[in-house]
């Protein structure tokens, strides 16, 4: 057996949901890369990678989105601003990219893949509107609990959010005519030194309470 | 700037959703415990952790399971079979729990956290049915993108799955009499040497097109 070495399960101890940010501190633009990294190499269903995420530096838009968010410190404090925003219907394209680019990566016809892309579209085209926004949106929590654990890693702090309007982040960020609503917000920088919460304990249910061995 | 070594970028590269695993090769109990940390350890909104996992050891209802999973080999090859199951159905008890083990935590009565769980209670008995499941799924999966990557950390391999009928395994499972239902699942274990698909280049959309930056 391996030798374990989890320096992965301290950093989640470490993390919490940051209350306050140091607003004088930002990420260098190398530590924002390797969050993108983490993002796009995130998992998705059948690979499609259903979302988009945007970056939100332009101060005046963070202003604009803040009343919208609760008035929450964070979305104007924290270094960066990410929001997830996930497909909100399907088309054909989002199958033909992914074929696209798995044959170009393979060297191969798109036409190889023909079985593979006429099932993909027949499962996904069977969902309803609703169906399928609730099904993206799950697809955007695993990039999202990935950032969280990779920037736990690197000591960055993050603070995810799901206290927003939807609407209103759609509309400031004009999603909507892309095809994409906001989903689930992250912020992302340095802890401020006041923020008591950071010395809160950790609830979290027990192994026992959560897990049942069949 | 600190500098930056990222492990955890080079396995997430390394990580593929394995098609085949080598059913002669089991985790060690460690290993699992670890697994199971990182699982307890993933955050969700308010911190209320509404799923359970399922560990699901016994041979017989792993074949049982199988067949409601489009036969997928994993189901019964991988070491871990992991059933995550959101629940289904607010009750106060999802807050009031999570603000006991909060006030014992803190050597707190819990009367001093009701301003915090009557606003959540409330948040919470506003959504439908449907609304609350959709929810409580999308938590689930900030969980399951923590496994992955820790496993990936661990050189563990893990094939998420979606594909499998819910239904069904509620009813192996015996979660609908326990207010859960299936959401996802992982297998878990090592891959086997015949599975070609380790070796194919993994398929991501890039940085530019998957971030927009405002």
């Amino acid at each position: 057996m391996k030798t374990i070495e989890m320096n992965t399960i301290e950093n989640l101890k470490w993390r919490y949901a940051t209350k306050k940010f140091d607003a004088s501190q930002k990420l260098a633009e190398e530590e924002i890369d390797i969050l993108k990294e983490a993002i796009q190499l995130s998992p998705s269903s059948y690979g499609l990678q259903l979302f988009k995420v945007m970056d939100v530096r332009d101060e005046l838009t963070r202003k604009a989105l803040q009343p919208a968010a609760w008035g929450q410190t964070q979305i104007v404090d924290a270094s960066n601003l990410f929001v997830f925003a996930a497909k909100t219907k399907f088309d054909d394209s989002d199958v033909d990219n992914y074929v696209h680019l798995k044959a170009s990566s393979n060297g191969m016809d798109p036409s190889s893949f023909k079985g593979y892309s006429d099932f993909v579209k027949g499962k996904l085209s069977g969902m309803s509107e609703e169906e399928y926004q609730n099904w993206t949106k799950r697809q955007v929590y695993i990039a999202l609990g990935n950032l969280m654990t990779v920037g736990a890693e690197l000591k960055i702090d993050i603070c995810p959010m799901e206290g927003f309007e939807a609407e209103k982040f759609d509309e400031i960020l004009g999603l909507k005519s892309k095809g994409y609503t906001s989903t689930v917000n992250a912020t992302i920088g340095y802890r401020s030194e006041e923020d008591s919460t950071a010395d809160s304990p950790k609830i979290r249910k027990s192994v026992e309470d959560l897990f049942e061995i069949l």
